[in-house]
């Protein structure tokens, strides 16, 4: 007997879905329903056409409902609005957009993928104004662009910092507006701890972006916001990037069970409770392998897998579901950006015993054209060493690393296996050592008490505490500008002025990157010196984590100063 | 008591084995000796010296004897030939190079880390003439460049592709150099398999590197080689890069056991039958994890680890051995190259049961800038689903996606591991769908039947046999270009074509790059054809693989033909 599947939504979840059921069942009957005119665009790409970087928002769309029937006989009825699931009945109530007409059809199989909505803060004056943009689809992107193309605009206000937030103020960037991007929290990019963030703070800032942190959106005047803390910030457009919600209200209207976290709830196989109608995307909560409890993950490469796996449910075909880490990138001005699991925080939060690494070595062999510092921190659980998390940041390649490790994280590796990981090796292309098997190697030090470390956001209190720290770069390195208070012992000078590195308080040490501060913390340990203490991410670290302050000396100048801190 | 900790060698493992020495161990004294005039250069940077990449051969000398002393205490001696071990009285004899003069000197424990030297066939003709190079140390490239440069040389021949020789070529015909490449073999760079070798052997052809495989040399006489198939090639100075034999001599002649491979044998500890003298680095044999026999294997990453090890075991710190699995990448021309484990030759040999995927996915979603497809082999045992190697070739940033794999093969991973894996993605970095999650579910498609696959190497037997073959591609694509007696029956047309397509004779479908075909080999499964086969690879690994021959109407025009075949 022919099957008949209906598809709500017609982007990453459900268009894979009714893909998937095809390559299954030739035989099946496939409708998808998209409530706007595109099926099957790339979302992940729409920021792109703000600068130009996608021209022609057509390319978007992946592929249209003719190519759909054609290819693969799947029927995508675009301006299709489904409105209502009549589960006892099975089957569906659709408006058609453009003719208001309704009518139902009958489901044997029905597959949810509505998606999640930009957030709109209803009370907020001004938010309903014309010039108030979100980006979900390619004709938000297309009336964004057009906006602030054709009405001559040169300021934009971005509310919200979190990956929409930042490729469309990235974007806009790019296209040479004014863009300010205003974050309630102390830093954007919530995947990120705090100390990486600045990384990106800077780099916001260092290309011209208004970066305010620590400060919400109060209103929306006429060319201009108001921002919580009272500041005026021109804006003769507006994009709403604060979050999106999941489209649980044609679920919930059917009596479908709703999680905790507020999105459809499912089970092992994407089954809602009703044992025809399966859900994916962004839209439901899938359970989190870390934490080990539900959670929501608005990414297109899991939408894809469940949609995978619920097509292959109803046709029994079993499928393991491992859960979800969380593993994003994103290209932000001149640097890649990676994370995955969990960060430091999200650790703390959940109660996990853990510490973290953060290393700043070169992503190739450092006398190639195109070697880069790269910016590495590896959370793991103490004191089994299990590693729970990535974060990596730089020039060059390093979302390969965090690749790595979210492999690692889906094998159950631990810092020993990380530690004897065999990668590929090229001057051209990494080091001899890889920054993770590096990174491994200070966490079991770490973990068998080899040496003990301060992070970088302690140094500031050192400092002011006039705590005694060594400089162990050369004298010229040193001149260039240097930590206040820091005292200057190279490596290469230390063992013949060990007089001067007292033994009765403790002794901090850092270097440029790590290498050498290492060395001279084992050396005076060895060497009787009971309180060393070597700091974590070197002056490279401090000097990114204090971009915004004032810590060390001959600090560069920053190109745009914000409202940081 | 202090230790003396003598070490042999001072690049890769040498340098590290003292470097770990001095951290675990501020009291110890360590002496290090090289035969050559510099310590701790990175030998796989040499090549690039010649295309001026490398600009200053200095800068290939990573740390001189006077910042080893200074920074690690650490004694190098350069210039001084380690001649003989003598076991019973633990000391070395040691040769002043510079002045002859030999001496002893005691050790505690000893570290063996003199590398391999480049294979010279001293019966042929020409091979000690003056213009007849090897490439090992500085000086050796530095000699090699000199004389190319100072005597206005046009011709250079490079004999044999692996790793070095590939370098080579392609840094000399960076330089604009002549460059004539000849390999003994019927392809180069072994870690690859054939067909995708030949994607390696086009890069090199169409950059105008005279290749010239299954031929050796010969006879080298006065501006010219002559090779073994009785070929004149054009060279005023040759390059020997055939291959390295480990420096076993003064191992041998003090009595310390050699494996099977010929290389110094070694414990779990790289420890030697001696017990108080370690051996690291490319003179020694390994175990291979996957072949579960020893191996050679001539890495800088592999051999820091075992310095490393080697050290901590001198210290009672003990060390997992997980083997190794040879991981490796280069970068040619446009091209990045990288490989880990086994390839499918190497798992025949062995005599494993295994399949293999091929696919060439864009490495980036398409519609952004610099996507380029990426060429990705999967070799997978059969039917355990456990992940043996792979292969990738491509512009774009192919070397995560083996570094991935090689994770999964130290962590025992299995196809269903793969399929999982949740990497990152953004448009700018990769695929929702990560490459090696579609090698995966296409050999999980193997692996259960779903559907049968021919290899691109077998498509010449099916045109010549006549065999049905569909070109699933549209009709302007088949137009600029197809295989001889291909059908086109497009994706999109062939519901309504099926009175062509026969069900009594096995039916061939490709498209361009695999994704059009499957959906068109399930189809017609599905609809009762019985024996329906992809070709793996599709249209644009047929056009790779039969790149220098003849198998498609509207050949692409090439560059520089070479005796290939």
């Amino acid at each position: 007997m022919t099957k008949r599947i209906l598809v709500v939504g017609g982007v990453a979840g459900g268009a894979s879905a009714a893909a998937r059921v095809r390559r299954i069942d030739e035989h099946a009957e496939v409708i998808m329903f998209e409530r706007g005119p595109h099926v099957s665009f790339s979302n992940c790409s729409l920021p792109y056409h703000l600068s130009g970087i996608v021209e022609n928002s057509e390319s978007l769309v992946l592929m249209n409902p003719e190519t759909f029937k054609k290819r693969f006989n799947i029927e995508a009825r675009v301006n299709s609005e489904v409105i209502q699931i009549n589960r006892e009945k099975k089957t569906i109530s659709v408006k058609d957009v453009t003719s208001d007409k309704m009518y139902e059809e009958a489901y044997d199989k029905l597959v949810l993928s509505p998606g999640a909505s930009p957030i709109r803060p209803n009370q907020i004056e001004g938010i309903t104004n014309s010039n108030v943009f979100t980006v979900r689809n390619v004709i938000d992107i297309e009336q964004l662009n057009a906006y602030v193309k054709n009405r001559n605009i040169k300021d934009v206000a971005v509310i919200g910092g979190g990956f929409i937030g930042v490729e469309v103020a990235e974007n806009l960037r790019l296209a040479n507006y004014n863009v300010s991007l205003v974050e309630f929290a102390n830093q954007i990019m919530t995947p990120f701890d705090y100390d990486m963030a600045q990384i990106l703070h800077k780099e916001m800032v260092d290309h011209g972006v208004n970066l305010v942190v620590n400060d919400g959106l109060a209103r929306i005047g006429n060319g201009f916001i108001e921002t919580q803390s009272g500041k005026t910030i021109d804006a003769q457009a507006v994009v709403l990037a604060i979050g999106v919600r999941p489209e649980t209200k044609l679920a919930e209207e059917a009596g479908l069970a709703i999680g905790e976290t507020g999105a459809i709830k499912v089970d092992g196989n994407y089954l809602t409770n009703d044992p025809d109608i399966y859900a994916v995307g962004d839209a439901i909560e899938v359970y989190h392998r870390l934490l080990h409890k539900p959670t929501r993950l608005a990414l297109a490469g899991p939408a894809q897998k469940q949609a995978r796996a619920a097509a292959d449910h109803m046709y029994g075909i079993p499928s393991k579901n491992p859960g979800v880490i969380g593993s994003s990138s994103v290209h932000l001005f001149d640097l890649n950006v990676a994370s995955t699991g969990l960060n430091a925080r999200t650790a703390e939060e959940a109660g996990f015993s853990y510490n973290s690494v953060y290393i700043l070595p070169g992503d190739k062999v450092g006398l190639m054209p195109n070697s880069h510092v790269m910016y590495f921190k590896l959370v793991y659980e103490t004191p089994t060493g299990k590693i729970l998390g990535a974060q990596a940041i730089g020039k060059g390649n390093i979302d390969k690393r965090i690749d790595v490790i979210a492999t690692m994280i889906s094998m159950n590796g631990t810092l020993e296996d990380l530690k004897d990981l065999e990668l590929t090796y090229s001057p051209m292309l990494g080091t001899a050592k890889d920054v993770v098997n590096h990174a491994a190697l200070v966490a079991l030090n770490q973990l068998s008490g080899t040496y003990r470390e301060v992070k970088v956001s302690e140094v500031r209190e050192l400092v002011e505490n006039n705590a005694f720290i060594i400089d162990a770069r050369e004298k010229n390195e040193y001149k260039a500008g240097h930590l206040k208070n820091a005292v200057n012992i190279p490596l290469s000078e230390f063992r013949d002025r060990l007089g001067e590195i007292p033994n009765d308080q403790p002794v901090y040490i850092h270097c440029r990157s790590g290498q050498r501060s290492y060395n001279m913390v084992m050396a005076l340990q060895n060497l009787g010196y009971s309180n060393v203490v070597n700091i974590s991410g070197s002056y490279l670290g401090i000097n990114l984590y204090e971009y915004f302050n004032d810590l060390v000396t001959n600090r560069p100048k920053i190109v745009t100063e914000y409202n940081f801190k």
